[in-house]
C-alpha cells in the first residue's frame, strides 16, 4: 500500500505567505486554474530566481501555439521523462496529455513504450529524435535532422523538440534529487 | 492520436469456435468474470499447448493463496515489466495491481519508478530482488537471499519473488515479439 | 580448483519417494534416456504445478517436429543463455545441442559468439532475432519480422523463435535465482 | 586536421542589429568582458525568451556567492558535461574552471576521469552526487544526501549541486541537439 | 552446421618460409609442443615486429613462476575474454587451463560465469578485480585494491591480476578485429 | 585544487640507478628528447621485461612511417582512450597529438567528443572503426571493414587501426589499474 499522505518533496513546504508575490500570484493563478497547487510549484517556491526562470523557460516551450500541437509538446515530456524514470513528470504531464491530446489512453501508452503505442510516423520520428537527445545526445547527427524534415518538420520545430527534451531531462532530474511526488490528483485527470 | 482500434496483435485473431474445448471455455470463463477478453487468451490460443502451459504456470504462481499476497505478486509483475518496457504487462496487470491493493496511485508509481513510490521496507526489498533476477539475474547472489531473510521472506517466498520475476521475463518477451497490446478497458479499472 | 561435489541448487533436494507419482515417473524416465538426472528436474520437483507447467511449455516449443530443426532450437537456447550467463542452461544445452547437430564445436562456438561463430546467413538471421527478443525485445519491429521473413522464415517459425528465446529467458532466470549448477555429465557429452 | 572556420552551430547565426534590444546588450556586455563573444550567446539569441529565461537560470546557479564556491559549481559543469560528450560545456567551462580554480590543470583532469583527478573528499563526494543526478538520477535516495552531509554540505548546498547538474544536462542536450562548437579562445583561457 | 575447414582468420595465411628465421623457429617450436600450430601465431607472423613484442610480452606474463599460478593466470584470462566475446581466447585458452588447472570442468564454468563457478574467495576475488580492469577500469580505486590484498595478494601479484587482464583486453579486440578462429584442436584438449 | 605534487602512480618510483641499463638508457633518451620523463616509462620500470616488450610494441605501431600518418595515429589513442577515462593517455597522448597535428585544438575536441569534432569523413571512418574495437569488437563485421575500404584505407591501414586500439585499450587499463598520472607538462605542450 502506497503512503495516504507522503510528503511531497525532500525539503520543507514553503508558506504562501513567505512567498514573494509574483511567485504567490503564480501559485495561486495555477491553483485556482487547476483545483490544487501542483508540488512542483510549491519545490521551486524555495529559490524564487529559479522559480521564475524554470516557468518563463517552461512557457516558452510548453505554451507556444505554432509548430508542434500542444499536445504532441506533452507527448515529448512524456517519453522522455521515461528515461529517468521520473514519476513527477511522467504522472503530472501525463494527465496534461490526456487533456490536451483528448484521449485517455496515449500517457499510459507513451508512458510504457512510445515505440508500440501505434502512433503515425510524423509523432514517432518527432519521439525517435526528442528520445535521441534525451539520452544519447553526443550522437546526434544530421541524419537525425534528415530524419525529423523527411518526416515533415521545419528546422525550427526541430529546435523545439530538441529544446523540450532538453528542458525536461533537467526536470526529471530536479525531480528526482528532490523525490518529487506528483499530486494525487494527476492520477485520474483526463480518463474520462 | 493514437489508433482507436488497433490490431491486438501481429497474428490473426483465431475464431473461438475453432478453438479446443478446453481453450475456448477457460476463454469464455474469463471473459465472464472480466467482462471482457484480454488480447493475451487470445493471442495464445493459436497454439493450446503452450496457451495451457502458461496459463497453469501463471496460476501456479499468481493465485497462490499462501506466502506474498495476491497485490504484492502483481506489484512485481508491474515493476519488472518496466524493464523490457512491455504495453500489454504494464497496463493490464496494472489494472489488476490497482484492484487487489485497491490503491487507485500504485501502479502509475510502480510502473514509473518502484524505488521512488514510498513503498514499506519490506515491499522495496522484493522488489529489488525481483528486479535483480528480471535485468541481472547472472548477479545474483548469497547477499540478495539474506537481504530478503532479513526483511522477513522466507527461502519458499524467494523462489515465488524469483519465479514470478522469471515468467513474466517470459511473458513480457512473448507480447513484446507479437506486438500484444492491452484491452482498453485495462486503463481506468480499478481507478475508482 | 572448482568444487568436486558443489551443492546441485540452492534449495534442498527432494526425496524421489516423496514426489508425486507424475513427478517421479517423468524424473526416472528421463534417468533412463540420460544416464543421469538433469538437476533442473529435481529444482523444480519442490513445485509439482510449476514442474509440469515447465516441462510441458519446454516440450512444446523444443520437442515439435516442424519448422525449426531441432538443433535450430536448442542453438537458440545456448545463444541467448549467454545473455544471461546461465551456467546450466549454457552448459546442459550446450551438450544436448552437440548431440543433435552432430557438431562437436558449434556449442562453444554459439556460447563464445554467435556473430563470428561462421553460421550460414539463416541461422544468423534466426539467432539475431532470438538475441533481440531476449535482450531488448522493446525494440522487436515490423523490420525485424521483415528481417526473418527474407531468411526464408514463416510466421510461425518467427512465433517458435521468438518464443523459444523467451522461455528461456525464464529458464535462465529461475536457474541463477536458485544458483542452479550443470552436472557434471553434459560438459563431455558429444564432444566425440 | 580540424575545420579552421568551422560553423559556431546548426542554426544561422543571428545579425546583432536585429536582436532585441536587452539580448544584443547582454551579448556585447558579455564579449566586452570576455574580448569575444561565446557561441552559446549568439545560439540562443534566436529564441529571445528561451535566451533570457535561460541566462535567468544560470546566473542563479552559477554566480551565487554563498554555499559552494563558484570553482567548485564550474567543477560541476565540466564533469557531468562529459556524460554527454558536450564539446561546448566541457571546452567553455574547462577554461572558467581554470580561471576560477586558478589551477592550469584541473579542467583536463575532470573532464578526463574526475574519480582519478586527485580531488579531496569533499569535492569528490560534490561530484559523485553530481554525476548520479546527470546520469542516473532515478536512483537518488537517501543515502545519497546523508553522503553529502557527511562531507560537509548543508541540504540547500546539496539542492545547488542538484540543480547545477540538471542545468547543465539541459545544456548538454541543447548543445548538441544543435552541435554548438566552442569558441577557440576558450581552449587557451587559463593555461599560463 | 558450423563451417568445417573456415578460414583462420580475414588475412592471408602466411608463407612459413616466407617468415623471418625467429618467427618461424617460434613457430615450429610451438607446433612441436602442441601438434598444431595455434592461429594466433599464424595471425602475427604478418607483422613480424608485433608478433615479437607480443610474444614477449604474453610470456613475460603468463609464464612467470612467482605469485599466481600458472592455472589462476589462464582463469583470468577465459574469465575477462567473455567481456569481449572473444572466441580465439575463451576455446584456446580454455583449453590450456583446463591441462594447468587439471580440471576438465572448469573453463566451460568460468567462461559461462566465473560468479557462479564455485570458486574459493581468493579466486573470485582475483578475477572480481581482473573483470573490473577489464570492464570499467576507470572506476578502480583503492577499495579494490584493499580487497586484493584482504584476499591474500600482494601488490605484486595484484599488479600481475591488473596486466594480465590488461594484456588479454588487447588480445580479445586484436582477435575480434581479424575474426581469429581457435583452432578444432582447442575444443576437447583437457577434457579427459 | 588539484595536489600541487601527486605521487605519479600507484607503485613505488624505482631509482634510476637500479635499473637495468637499456632500461635506464630508454629513459634518459626519452628526458633528453622531451625535457621530463613520462610517467609512464617509470611505472613499467619496475619490470623490465614488460617495459621492453610494451616500448618495443608500442613503436613498432606508433612509429610506422607508411600508411596513416603519426597524426592519424594519436587521434586513435585519443579518441579511444576517452572510452576508459584514462588520465594519462588522454592528457599525454592529447600533447603529442597537438604536436604532431601542428593543431593546438584537435586534442580538446577528440577528447571530448570525436563525432562532433568537424572531422574530414577519412578520419571519420578510421575513428568509427577504432572506437568499436575499443568498445565492442565482439560486433566487428565485415560492414566495417568494407567501410574503411570505401573510406580509402588498405587492409593493412585496417590492421593498423585496430592494432591500435586494441594496444591502448591495454594501455589504458595498465594505467587505470596503477592509478597512473599524467606529467604537469603534457597539459600545455602544443598549445602555441
Amino acid at each position: 500500500m502506497t503512503d495516504p499522505s507522503p510528503r511531497p518533496f525532500r525539503y520543507p513546504v514553503p508558506e504562501l505567505g513567505a512567498l514573494p508575490d509574483d511567485v504567490r500570484e503564480k501559485i495561486l493563478a495555477v491553483q485556482e486554474k487547476a483545483g490544487f497547487v501542483p508540488n512542483v510549484f510549491l519545490l521551486l517556491a524555495r529559490r524564487p530566481e529559479e522559480f521564475r526562470a524554470f516557468v518563463a523557460y517552461h512557457d516558452a516551450l510548453m505554451e507556444k501555439r505554432e509548430g508542434l500541437t500542444i499536445a504532441e509538446r506533452e507527448m515529448i515530456v512524456v517519453a522522455i521523462s521515461t528515461a529517468q524514470a521520473c514519476l513527477y513528470c511522467v504522472v503530472a504531464h501525463g494527465a496534461i496529455l490526456r487533456v490536451r491530446a483528448k484521449d485517455p489512453l496515449i500517457a499510459d501508452l507513451i508512458a510504457t513504450n512510445y515505440r508500440k503505442a501505434g502512433l503515425p510516423p510524423r509523432q514517432r520520428a518527432m519521439l525517435d529524435y526528442a528520445m535521441k537527445v534525451a539520452t544519447t545526445s553526443y550522437l546526434v547527427s544530421d541524419e537525425d535532422h534528415e530524419a525529423l524534415a523527411a518526416a515533415g518538420f521545419t528546422e525550427d520545430e526541430a529546435w523545439d523538440i530538441g529544446a523540450i527534451a532538453a528542458f525536461f531531462s533537467m526536470s526529471n532530474r530536479l525531480a528526482n534529487a528532490t523525490d518529487l511526488r506528483p499530486n494525487p490528483e494527476f492520477h485520474s485527470i483526463g480518463r474520462r
